[in-house]
């Protein structure tokens, strides 16, 4: 156990853990080229595992070394879950799963300390946002439900269910192609849709804004 | 009397009355799934107007206890005013009003004191909005009267009357498909229509960045 | 003049002065409503030209009891020029001029002096972004130039002449159909297209986010 | 050497510079046109020719008075690659390289103190916004990825290669047709595919507000 301690703590086993993930990373890329994989299939799987068996071999080693202060600290808990994801086997209904493998990349963030900062400052400004995030959570459910119970027969791609409505809404609150791709086709059916949707706009926009405005001024204060 | 005031001013209440509104929320949630409504619906219709009863007689209570205050608290007005709506008969013309049940879960943001700040904050930016609000309403009238003069002939239903052309200048102003969708059409006919619209795209964005900036430095100050 | 000076300074002169645009606002908007003329129509060109007269006496008043001042006010010039706009002929290629007669409602921007307070805010914010919109200026020379004689003779309707790849440009990079609407189909015929306009984007919202941010510390330091 | 100092240093030698650099700017508009190509075309081909000899002849007269002084000044590296570029021989597969020449207007941003002002400080707001860019990069990388691995077979033009996907993936970020355009159509083959793209856009919307934030407290506290 000292010895896999003192292992772990020297310099050159984050730099090889760092490398791993780049070369990683790299791999996962050419897969997705149709010509590479034709040619280099079997090396870019079996060096995808081979890194893989280390990044497991480093955890285990970790959690030896040092079981509680693993868990309490949330980079190692993310390391872990990323690692977790590419041990689910990936068959049947699961096989998009195999897609979220370069999810490990994301290890860059955990393991150099400049993205850690950058990623805990956005994170930070999270817990500020949650009334609002309510709130916006509410109107968004509230006209949901309006534009379902309104539209759903007549629209039934765009409002035919709760979730399809409110991920048109979402689409509305973007701006991207509300009036041209949804509110003026209702509007030949429902010709005040518009009390509805222009509304919606202005108080997700101000909402949104307000959104803003709280992380800008957390922001200056700090 | 004493014995309502008692009644209204105990703990249980509130937390009574907020869960009546969740599970009110949920039932009009559910109505819009039609394999639901086929099964449940004489159940969930029965729901929703047991917890309206309810809501109507807790309305009642607070107007009994206090009446004066009840007028002076503008959250009380909003409460009533929402319940009110599901009291009017929706039919015919007004069958459309029976979505607007579901506004009920806003009572939601009446009742839990972190929703009424946030509402209270974002309420608080509109009075100093005003004026700019005013000019920004006068620079869509001359655009409306401008377009709708200009070019109803040719294009009735994008600038067919002063509310179809509004609708149009708004959807510009969110930058909406107004190349593509509307300018460049309209500039196959009107080549200079362009002197009209990028003008409108530019003041606008410049209004609508100055509205910003005084709920900024207003969010500021305070 | 003396009698005239004494006539204007009433309060009762401003006020009327005041009905009088509004109620030329309301008489030009009825015009935009075909029903509305074909059974008004010469009572409201008759108002309008009625309205116009007392908004040219005005002026001429205004000029005799005090020419030098008249002058100096930026607000009395650019009452002068709207009103002055509605006495030209409108005939011919002019035609188009009668539309614009809606202007004169924005002489409530020039008597109210709320209103004016807040354009003044707006159009103090201008001399400050005066030289990046010089860079800004520049940059789209410069694609302008480079993008017509790309594809010009490809893509003769979006980017034939200078002014078309101007306007193009704006509309990329106000992001309205910048992708599926014009890069997409630009890249079927020069698949490297993206290498211009990526960069155009990002350099675009870039200097646009810091003329926001200049006009934002502007206004926060006064 | 002192005689050449003494020319590059007379007040008349950066006008006449500043002048060329206009004229080339007219020259280079002009070009544009094909009926005043027809007219004026090798006109137009022999000045901008003789303009870029002066231009090489500025900058190599710059160079013998003070080689150093040069290569130590980013303006004037910046004004060497800029007439560079217009010397190699744009022929073949380079040709599409003439229409970089207008690129020379940009000296008048080397030329002009407040342009380089302007210019200078956009740059520095750069080294700032480093580690987030980096971590945009990085998801950017890692949703390219995982849409290519999942969409590629489906929709090869949008998600086809990592590039394609980068490219689809931009498109989104700024919100253009990302819904009706891109993730309906591939919703209606992997109908969960929105659990995917949402989340992208609201973390690089995040990211990107953070970036901006980023850049208007620098510019506060300077
Ligand atoms: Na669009
Ligand atoms: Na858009």
């Amino acid at each position: 156990r000292a010895r896999l301690a003192r292992l772990i703590q020297h310099p050159w086993f984050d730099r090889t853990i760092l490398t791993l993930i780049v070369i990683n990373a790299i791999c996962l890329a050419l897969e997705t080229d149709a010509s590479v994989m034709e040619r280099y299939g079997p090396l870019l799987h079996a060096l995808d595992k081979a890194i893989l068996a280390v990044f497991v071999l480093e955890i285990g080693a970790r959690l030896i070394v040092d079981f509680r202060g693993f868990w309490r600290d949330p980079w190692r808990i993310f390391d872990f879950c990323i690692v977790a994801i590419a041990l689910i086997p990936a068959t049947g209904s699961l096989s998009a799963l195999r897609a979220f493998r370069i999810l490990r990349v994301l290890r860059l963030v955990s393991s150099v300390p400049a993205m850690r900062r950058v990623v805990g400052g956005l994170l930070s400004a999270l817990p500020g946002m949650g009334s609002i995030v309510l709130l916006l959570g509410l109107v968004f459910f509230v006209f949901s439900v309006i534009s379902t119970k309104l539209f759903a027969q007549a629209f039934p791609d765009w409002f035919g269910s709760l979730s399809a409505s409110a991920y048109t809404l979402f689409q509305i609150m973007t701006l991207e192609s509300w009036s041209m791709g949804i509110v003026r086709p209702v509007m030949e059916v429902y010709p005040y849709a518009w009390m509805l949707f222009v509304p919606f706009i202005i108080m997700t926009a101000f909402t949104v804004l307000n959104l803003f405005i709280g992380v800008i001024v957390d922001a200056m204060q700090s």
